[in-house]
């Protein structure tokens, strides 16, 4: 069975496993307060270019959503999401769970578009009404989108005002933020981001790591209690180091974004290849996550051999349906997927 | 610097490590849903005793508390626990954000009594005012408690009895369950937690691990939708197999008890050895966690070579400290700290 | 200035007034469980038909809707309402703040018809993650909507099988109810709804009571401790029989329909005299709730002698607006209203 | 039967009743946005001494409580409460729903000590594990307190600058307010409480109106989007005048304190009449609630008799009652009650 349903399915690195194995039986101290994690953290701050910025390592993405919304807004606000968000319909509610509507704007192949955010808040201010309904507090966008496009500088730059004209937070889930930065031709780097954002986090999960995501605040005042805050959610990993290692490792020798180029260019493989084949796509996504649309019966066909998501109908017949890579793709599984066209 | 902080120091037992890269690339279903998850989860039952048991993995502690309590409970329902139980005072508060009231019965050198379950709940059925209080729903307790000590067969089943009185769930945190069921002289088997309680937990981060805890429902229908519970908490790791390969490698050949055996047997090295020096406990704890009473003096001092938890003050001259063992404990260590006194 | 903006405005009947004074030094028991909240309580349970319903009354609507959501969902459920649902947009987030999410679905002139109920739950039965989904446990319908329409029986009829079919509960915001009952024409009966609904509230505070709604739940094993979640939701009044008097007023000698049709009389003759002068309507509402549509320099020219809502713009030039008639409103100020068109 | 039981069983101050069936049929505007609620306003804030205070009216004081918790505080933030106090154990959980733990401190009579709050802080500031434990946030107090005892000046100024040592909120529960203010020795004054605490509430329910608290928050920036956060807890009544009216017509020439004086003057009576009598009393309490303890049998006795509420068992043959006088209170129905020992 070939298998594209997601990025998270093989393990870590080798490089990971390896210094997990040789520090094994080292005694560290606990919950993130130990040199592993500040070392990890001084490679973070440096490739973000912010010296100041509090570092925190967490287990996995919703979590991570879930405490940052809770801790970047006020109990009477709301958080501004594409419709296609992952906090808005993949999170069980997550969100709400710790008290905060998600307020939805139209998506833009998955991305929000400042001009939204104007209106939107255009019409909450000028609704005579406004103090009964929820105050927008912040925009949460992720990049790469769910659809797997890419922000570019200039329309972050733009998101960025808006949520300044309004005094709205602005964060950026990065689950799959290597793959972001490792596509040819993005004009978005880590430091526009930590520049631009009120918080973000870079996946780890997804890019090489066994597990966990790397929460960045460039301004750490934003956020006082942090660590309160992360136990109370319960995010907070009694074995912090094994976190912390784990993005020392991705971040030493620029690990990180050489396991990203990996997804992006079997992705790339497998995306001319198909389209050499005459297949359609369902939206032009330049990074690891790739929408054909095929016939349904083509679909039935192919999962007898492959596994991957089916991602929505798209009319009487046919199907979008979902292919992911990885940073542990072979060329040799995608040649054997395009034999199957 | 010798370091007897905590059980959460060393990675985990190489087995796991040496899995972990055996299959590092192998491509698994996500969220728990895989082979070997499965396999664990048999094991677990097995070794149980409860074939239809629902069992998942849980990244820490805290959060399958905060989890567990929210799913055990309904929304106007409060926990009992000692009031020195974990969630009481040490989870920053995770279980009221959840919505829940801690009510607090008195402890036996950690333990809960059934007797004080009684007096609890008798009380709160004469209160002509009951519908005013927070309704107790059910009963959570660590075993090993916080002090170390443990729950006898013949105790837990009075608990048990209790709960049924008055119709409580019982729950409990398993975090150093491993510890407790290694100690000899203890009668209580895992058996016998699984026949009396409602949930527990069997710990792994602190017993062999590198992270993890295997939530056990004897009954799985007392949960429904458990699984988008897990999602909404936060708590559902994307690559579980890395949780389910953790425990299925502990529930194979017996190695769980066997590396729980180890702390037990250099604590009591630790322990007779202390005590052959003279120095007082403050609490008789048969498992990995002992408590020395010292004089502030030797606890400056012993503080220049050895790290550990200052627990409590006693009186104005002497404190109450904890030495901790491990799964990784060796008696060199033991033995370098025994010749500082 | 003539004031159309809400049904809110005034007082109360008489009726209320008085007998408050009658009773005033009167000693009464608390929270609800004293004879005059029971002798109310029977006279609802007579006129709804089901002599076992659980009756409490409660302050407001806002409350009573965060109340009975978090009664009537465990915590892992969402609230399927309309999209112009009350609590979708006017309640600052109540719904989430109590860990809820809202699903929302299409309105149909204010209305939630059952076949959306049916696409909603079979596309979500059909999705391979549902299990990362909000899982939807009740749908909220208001009766009178927030456009004043009505719901049919036959429509409240296949809403309920919906529910069945999903097991879905039903519960019907009746902020307006007897503005709903006391239209000519209508076919939905209290003892309908009472009959079709899993629950529902009274409206008193819009119907001729100073304030508070009356909760029914047909079936009271349906919310075990609703007092205690009364209480801990901060709803429960403590002079409960100031809220039962109001009520066992409203439901003695039909007061509260009479109360009613005034609003309903008024706001038809406000209606048939705009649409004689020609003036539109952005829909058709039989209650007393009407949304003329008018030039944007009428509509300013106006509010200098009338104040009402403006409801939403309709096109560059022309703006809905809304007039709202009470159980108080006279015809005097209907005809000096109409002589300003 | 002679009742005794609380002070919110009799309706209110007859000019109340008298003013709202006067204004019945006027029409105001919604929300608390209306000009009787402004008038009561101003009359609140020259009587507070502090002209820019945000006042809001209320429905009730759990749900005051609830609200401005929630308000005063950060997500991860506890409140420091006397164990006796009124959220501690009788809100049925309302605080912990809005996500706060309770933290209790222990009360002298129903008073928090400024030393146990500075035991407490230093004690959590000392704790090495502290960012693991709920940061203390605000301390709650209520004047009088559950047990009928008074503050004096200067034991709230050593609280204030406790809170002020460690940045501590300070809120007041006002439930019994003007009992509190009206009672002879005391040298606590609507001013000195708005000079010193951060936020509190005047009690009307159990003070001469039909319902209502009136929130006081002397300096307005410390809450914003305050109207919201109302509406968010369901707390906004849509007639908000019916609240306002009330305040305004306690607040004009002095009816507040007058209705109060009643209660006090009859509770002196009482007191001073069962004392002649040889009965011993639990606490000493200067205001309207009074704590006598008796024999069972005597309790079993005056039960056909007299309504009031069983406090605590003292030992195996007495417990404490308490009686409580109201501003409706009859002299003839003290005496009748000292007739019966």
């Amino acid at each position: 069975m070939l298998r594209f349903d997601s990025d998270y399915m093989e393990g870590c690195c080798p490089e990971i496993l390896r210094r997990l194995t040789e520090i094994n039986l080292q005694k560290n101290t606990g919950y993130g307060e130990d040199e592993i994690c500040n070392a990890a953290r001084e490679k973070i701050r440096a490739a973000c270019g912010c010296p100041e910025a509090e570092v925190r390592f967490i287990s996995g993405g919703t979590q991570t959503n879930s405490l940052m919304i809770g801790a970047l807004l006020r109990p009477y606000e709301g958080v501004l999401s594409a419709d296609s968000g992952h906090i808005t319909g993949h999170e069980a509610g997550a969100i709400e769970h710790g008290g905060h509507k998600v307020l939805t704007l139209p998506n833009h192949d998955g991305l929000v578009d400042a001009a939204d955010v104007h209106s939107y808040m255009r019409a909450f201010l000028a609704d005579e009404a406004r103090t009964h309904l929820v105050q927008p507090g912040m925009v949460y966008i992720s990049h790469p989108t769910e659809y797997g496009t890419l922000y570019s500088r200039a329309r972050l730059e733009a998101l960025r005002a808006a949520c300044d004209e309004y005094g709205l937070k602005l964060y950026m889930d990065g689950a799959r933020l290597g793959y972001g930065l490792a596509t040819p031709g993005t004009d978005l780097t880590l430091r526009d981001i930590a520049r631009l954002v009120d918080a973000f986090y870079i996946g780890g999960t997804k890019v090489g790591a066994l597990f966990g995501e790397a929460v960045v605040v460039p301004n750490p005042k934003l956020i006082p209690h942090f660590f309160t805050m992360i136990k109370q959610h319960g995010a907070l990993l009694a074995k912090g180091w094994v976190l912390g290692l784990q993005f020392d490792t991705l971040f030493t020798d620029g690990l990180y974004l050489r396991a990203a180029e990996n997804a992006i260019a079997t992705a790339a493989v497998l995306r001319e290849g198909l389209r050499a084949k005459g297949v359609e796509f369902y939206i032009d996504s330049p990074t690891n996550q790739i929408f054909p649309v095929l016939d349904n019966e083509k679909i039935a066909e192919l999962r007898k051999q492959v596994s991957f998501n089916l991602w929505a109908p798209l009319d009487e017949t046919r199907s979008v349906i979902r292919f992911v890579t990885s940073w542990a793709s072979e060329e040799a599984d995608i040649q054997a997927l395009l034999r199957l066209f």
